[in-house]
């Protein structure tokens, strides 16, 4: 009767939180996915997905989403899709679909559209005046316009002993038009064998769909790691072969799960991420890469969290 | 001063043939591998890819190209494009771009007008005629629309130890309208490590996208195997788990070089392809799934190669 769910950032904590609750009293991984992402979706205030998510070069929020059954290696997946509410809903959808399970832009949003998905002006005035403002800085200061790129992932574990991966984000801010990272990619963004265990991904999207780092962390998984093991183990080794290979690698971070409910993490950057089981209460925890490819995981603070509310919701000019 | 080039279908074999002579003189291995997949693109009769290639539900062509380094990972790919003479080009193109790499939908083909490729209406009365007579097949007999898939993928290998794979398809034939399939995704239609080797995929996209297998196939290359021996282990066990949990897997058809010229190949159906090396002139083969998760490879006749030439140019009614 094991079951879990483990998400990247602080955004993930409510859904995670809630979701693990009704996968407790027997929900579906799959639709206690959906359900908690579509809560990172839906809230205002997280600007890196769904209502609220930054917009591209044109100022046209363009999002992504996909959706991983374990059972059945099912896939549905979105990218550049645009209006609609509940992006990881739709990515949910299409699964069920044999064929034409990966729909992209115009495409996919009429899809969504026919099929009855609720659709919206996903831009708010908030992540509009973002983008003025970003603009002028780029502007005034010859910046790099490529910013912030923070996806939810989640894996869950239900005590079905099915397994889920999903993915939701609107990408890299400023992003050219149709531009996908790795978020609606198979084995980069995300992966899922409910015999196994599941990862997913969040960072630069360029970078991290050259190593199939969900993937990786599955199949290592599968060769009898922990979770931690096989995370730390994908990771560092992968980022010390782009760096070697091409002078630089982009911001990883991934967190997984197997199939008894244990997880890990491993990540280039400072990461939050959140997770709870039927051993572990909700909790929000910060990840930081340590010594030996290893990763080192505390819980956030008090201060850290408020910060971070702070952060959010501050006034724009 | 190893080099060589292996390829999905028939199709491939003037522009491997052409090109592994350019490779023996020094020709970079990606520049041989757009060169051998544009004659693909360009000629009318594939119709699969590029110019002549089937369209989707609403009769508009709209393609998937990609293109990865294996010395630096870099990858560069495009989903859903129109209008654009070579998309393997663009994704060569995108490949030298550390953000936004990835495009699909109008974005590609508005980053490719803009990039100055070359644009060109790429249906042809042929491939109309063909998505014409399908229709009235599909409405008298109740067909299920969805029928071929032969994405053209390439790896090559130059002499100075280079490694680089490509794709490019018009993907499902009456596909809904922004469909994907594997061609453009990473670790699922094509990867290349040059310190190992690469591999590239072509078959029913929303199953190959299940199962990363040319990253797999590269992974086990990576541990010392034979590209054939890589092949095999990767596509029929990965075949047999799929059919296992779903009941069934579509057609899945992978060709794999190591950094040393050695080639394999595994399939799960009748499958064309060609290979040339150092060792050996271009040659088109035929595969098939043999006993004991092996692949039977054969050279195609004379009566076969007679055949198809018959079939693709065959007078419609």
């Amino acid at each position: 009767m094991t079951y879990g769910m483990i998400a990247t950032w602080r955004m993930a904590y409510d859904g995670v939180a809630e979701m693990t609750k009704e996968l407790q009293k027997g929900k579906d991984a799959g639709d206690a996915l959906v359900e908690a992402i579509k809560q990172v979706e839906d809230y205002p205030f997280y600007k890196s997905v769904g209502y609220g998510g930054l917009p591209n070069e044109h100022c046209i929020l363009e999002m992504d989403a996909a959706y991983m059954d374990g059972n059945t290696f099912d896939i549905g997946a979105v990218a550049g899709i645009q209006d609609v509410k509940n992006p990881i809903a739709v990515a949910q959808s299409l699964s069920h679909e044999r064929f034409n399970s990966f729909l992209v832009g115009s495409g996919a949003t009429k899809y969504a559209k026919n099929a009855g998905f609720e659709c919206q002006n996903m831009l708010t005035e908030r992540a509009k005046r973002l983008w003025e403002l970003r603009m002028e800085e780029i502007q005034k200061h010859n910046l790099s316009p490529y910013d912030g790129h923070d996806t939810i992932g989640a894996v869950s574990l239900d005590i079905h002993k099915k397994m889920v991966a999903g993915t939701s984000s609107s990408g890299l801010f400023m992003k050219k038009s149709g531009r996908v990272g790795d978020s609606p990619l198979s084995g980069s963004g995300f992966y899922v064998d409910s015999e196994i265990g599941g990862a997913t991904a969040t960072g630069l999207g360029e970078d991290l769909m050259k190593g199939c780092l969900s993937y990786e962390i599955v199949r290592l998984m599968g060769t009898g790691l922990h979770p931690q093991q096989a995370a730390d183990q994908a990771v560092y080794q992968f980022a010390e072969k782009l760096t070697k290979r091409k002078g630089k690698a982009g911001a990883f971070s991934l967190v997984c799960m197997n199939k008894s409910g244990e997880w890990g993490v491993a990540t280039n950057v400072e990461f939050s991420f959140v997770v709870a089981t039927e051993h572990e209460a909700a909790e929000i925890y910060l990840a930081y890469p340590a010594e030996n490819q290893t990763t080192r995981i505390e819980i956030a603070s008090k201060e850290w969290l408020a910060a971070y509310e702070t952060r959010i919701k501050k006034p724009l000019d």
